[in-house]
């Protein structure tokens, strides 16, 4: 990386450049070169940033008593610092370092902090809800190989808030709903049903809340159901589906988790619409859609 | 700034360089012109960051971890993010950018966690130990403008640790000793008994120690006296004099706080020198330095 700072006089610039490279030489040392590598392009950017910006002292202060406000509403149940990764697109942005582009494979977006290890095993065609409330929703697909293989047995994970916007591990008591996980068919095939994903707010009543209002900025996340998708020989990929027509989609994602490639179109079905799997939802609408997963090579 | 981003592939770096600019157009609608500039070069330096490391998602966990444990150890006695930033040249980087060079004006430095509002009044040749222990050091000089005009009734500022590398304030008592101010004489002059300076280690025993021990790095300051200098419509003045010699000089100073204009020599009288205000210390060595101060003018 080449960068040209301007600043105020030559001499000036000289000393602040002077001891950005003392800093840099502090780390000289490191046994580990990876560590040596991560610091030392950590203090030129940071560097560069309070020289660009001109960072005033009582900004630093600022600076300082913020994060120590995140430091201190973050416990066992609430991560500020993840939510602050997620605002800066950090989080995406090392999504993206660590899952290029392999040919036609499916793209990658952020985990979330809402997985859960031992979400129930369902059959093909079965229910995610348990109890979630929302519109129902008949998603279907097949998991291939950048060859366009179906990848048999391949383990998928989905899950997803319930029409008023929380997992179910946000209710504080023991329920698990609107999460599950399938293997697919001989095919490489899924179907499944879920719900039609509304947007929600991120956590927003801490300091990245009070962030996101002095910006202007919404804490909403554009609707999405969430995928993890793992077979062996295979990269595993961690993504989200969007809904197509979601106002949300033209305001901004929150945490900057929408690619092109991901909106998927949430066809309704009026009320007394047959069902794929013959399933009576009596005077329910519901929706159906499509999403055809492609991994990459785990090598790749 | 211009930057020159290394990636794997075009539409890679398209893909990262695009993430980068939805985030920086996030902040457009900020009402606050400031705000929206920081936050948006944030964003820059951040982005800049992880793309060239090319950080790892377990890297990235790590980091959000470390950040917790920053967070998690600060408290009302102990603020670890004011050592993170002073250990990665932050807070001196700052220090420069709001103190340029003006003329022949003293160099500031860092202003450390250790100051106290309301440390004593001592007269002129007085002594700021008040218990502290250490080797007495006559300390004077003349207060000036840039002009070289004496500057009469300023106020300095003086405090530091004792010879076992602890400031008053981290006894857990009561004790107010190592600190004092006095106000210039009519000929800008200022003199006192003071402590030669002992080098100390900022604390390290939290997640800032193990960072500087996982990339061997000493946590020790050089051997310093602060000073803090006031005067009607000059500039403020918060620095340090180092103590020519001092092993850790050469060492390095953990919070990047030395200046070579700052160091000073602390000439050692053997026991029984007389000392220049009659002061009788018996069978005990003492030192003795001199340190002119310069201020800017509070416009500059
Ligand atoms: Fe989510
Ligand atoms: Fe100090």
């Amino acid at each position: 990386m080449t960068e040209t700072i301007h600043t105020t006089s030559t001499e000036q610039g000289r000393r602040e450049q002077e001891l950005t490279e003392r800093v840099v030489a502090s780390f000289e040392n490191t046994p580990d070169e990876r560590l040596k590598k991560v610091m030392q392009s950590l203090t030129k950017h940071l560097h560069a940033f309070v020289r660009e910006v001109r960072l005033t002292e009582e900004e630093w202060t600022t600076a300082i008593e913020f994060l120590t406000a995140v430091g201190h509403i973050t416990d066992d149940r609430r991560q500020e610092f993840i939510l602050l990764s997620d605002v800066l697109g950090a989080s995406m942005q090392t999504i993206l370092v660590n899952n290029p582009a392999d040919g036609n494979a499916t793209e990658a977006t952020v985990f979330g902090p809402f997985f859960l290890e031992d979400a129930p095993e369902i059959p093909l065609g079965g229910d995610i809800a348990s109890g979630a409330t929302g519109q129902p929703a008949w998603v279907e697909g097949t998991v291939l190989d950048t060859d366009g293989k179906p990848i048999p047995n391949a383990r998928v994970e989905v899950w997803e808030a319930d029409e008023d916007g929380f997992y179910d591990v946000q209710y504080g008591d023991d329920r698990v709903a609107g999460r599950a996980h399938l293997f697919t068919d001989q095919d490489g095939g899924f179907r499944f049903w879920g719900l039609t994903p509304t947007p929600y707010p991120i956590p927003h009543d801490g300091p990245v809340g009070a962030m996101l209002a002095a910006t202007n900025r919404s804490p909403v996340r554009a609707a999405h159901l969430h995928f993890m998708v793992t077979a062996p020989a295979h990269r595993t990929l961690v993504t989200h589906i969007f809904v197509e027509g979601d106002p949300q989609l033209a305001i901004g994602d929150s945490v900057f988790g929408v690619q092109d490639s991901l909106i998927k179109t949430f066809e309704e079905q009026p009320a007394g619409t047959p069902t794929p799997d013959g399933r009576d939802l009596g005077e329910r609408q519901w929706a159906r859609t499509r999403f055809d997963i492609v991994l990459a090579p785990a090598t790749a």
